[in-house]
């Protein structure tokens, strides 16, 4: 039977990489890589050097699954619909690119960025693809951006006892912090309107050469975070950033 | 100057070291335990197997520190004090034990269980010890039980976009289920509080060769998993269990 690694890979330092998925990147013949190259190049790369480095026989290779066209809808009723119509579209591309490159016991693998279950399709996906192809899978779980952060802080991720809350900038704007969070997913420095006792800890290209890091209070850092990030933005072409939040 | 490592070692899969991890571990001269032997010997064990497995020169020693009572309050407002004075207390046994034990340039490790930052009071600990004595420290992330959990169980941790919450028992049956959760320190199986339809995903000693999992909903599947939790610690003793759940 074909069998499918997902492997988390790291938030961005390749000394994440686990030991299981040293031996799952071993295993691999084939590297299905569905990312839209441009300005995430950098992230690629990283991937090619983890496989570079950690791979000791060179046999395997990289195949791109092209990405179908994702409907616009942002949000709303429409959303949810819109993306699973679109979970399908990649599912089907994906048995097909399986059935064509992978023998009948070929071992592929998808690396997924951090860990897999976290902002992440590729396991919504393929639990899709079963109905198109007879094949196996298991999941490596990686270290995520969340614990990358709060390593280069040294601090806990919750209050003694207490719960914290992952979400997005879209789900901080719309419903304000009600308590801990670690916020990804955040292209709008959303922290910005959070009152100005709230402390918070931020980091950009966590685990890379170009990390960045920052903590204080939104008052009186969050504006200093917020050009930080902006020139930082401005010279990479691209971001990635993540926060704690206490009130 | 001392050098100290908190190394996240996973939550009970040797497979989830990580490189950083392995290296960190290659450089250290003593390893401080703080655990209470009795029942979570087996995971005392754990530690010491990843030691043989990893370290390539065994020239390292374990120091084993005495814990302070604790304050008995198990909640309310004098909880974080005793809490607070508990850290404290330890914290001035660390920095003894680390100026007795490490010469000054030495090199020390906790290995803290999944990763550091989550339901740990090492970081906290260690803060503290800064006042007592000059050090250096950093934080090494490490595989946590959530991503053991979805792993495992090869399902997202979040709804597309959403949030979720990381918490414990204790929380869960305090203020019920708002969204999606993840639940850890849970002694009491707080799931049957949730409403029946509420979908679950249950796994216990993940990552070892005791791993137990189970999925369904509350109503239909809550008391089967109560059953298996309760055989399953009177077998063993003791159970480290985490469960997610979906409204
Ligand atoms: C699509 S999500 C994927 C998360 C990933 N699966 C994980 O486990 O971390 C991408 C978001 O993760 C965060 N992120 C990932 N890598 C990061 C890094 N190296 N530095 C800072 N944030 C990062 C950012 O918030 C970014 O918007
Ligand atoms: C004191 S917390 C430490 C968590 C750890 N720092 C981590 O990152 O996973 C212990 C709790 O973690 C969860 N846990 C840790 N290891 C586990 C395992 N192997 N299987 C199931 N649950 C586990 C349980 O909920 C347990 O009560």
């Amino acid at each position: 039977m074909r069998k499918i690694h997902v492997i988390g890979i790291g938030a961005g330092d390749p000394d994440h990489v686990t030991a299981a998925a040293v031996a799952a990147l071993n295993e691999t013949d084939v590297f299905f890589v569905m990312d839209k190259g441009q300005t995430k190049s950098d992230l690629v790369e990283l991937r090619r050097r983890i496989c570079q480095r950690f791979i000791d026989d060179p046999g395997y290779r990289f195949v791109e699954l092209p990405d179908p066209p994702r409907a616009a809808a942002e949000d709303g009723p429409g959303y949810r619909q819109a993306v699973a119509d679109w979970h399908d579209a990649r599912a089907r591309i994906w048995a097909a690119a399986m059935a064509a490159e992978l023998g009948p016991d070929g071992v592929g693998a998808f690396l997924a960025w951090g860990d897999p279950s976290l902002y992440d399709s590729t396991l919504r996906i393929l639990a899709r693809v079963g109905a198109h192809l007879d094949f196996d899978y298991d999941v490596i779980p990686g270290i995520t951006a969340i614990q990358a952060l709060t390593a280069r802080h040294r601090i806990p991720l919750n209050d003694v006892g207490e719960p914290v809350q992952i979400t997005t900038g879209r789900k901080l704007r719309e419903h304000g912090l009600t308590g801990d969070a670690v916020v990804m997913l955040d292209g709008e420095c959303s922290f910005l309107g959070c009152a100005p006792s709230t402390r918070i800890w931020w980091g950009a290209y966590l685990g890379t050469d170009d990390e960045l890091l920052a903590a204080g209070t939104v008052g009186a850092d969050g504006e200093r975070i917020a050009e930080l990030r902006a020139a930082a933005r401005a010279r990479h072409g691209w971001i990635m950033d993540i926060y704690l939040l206490r009130p």
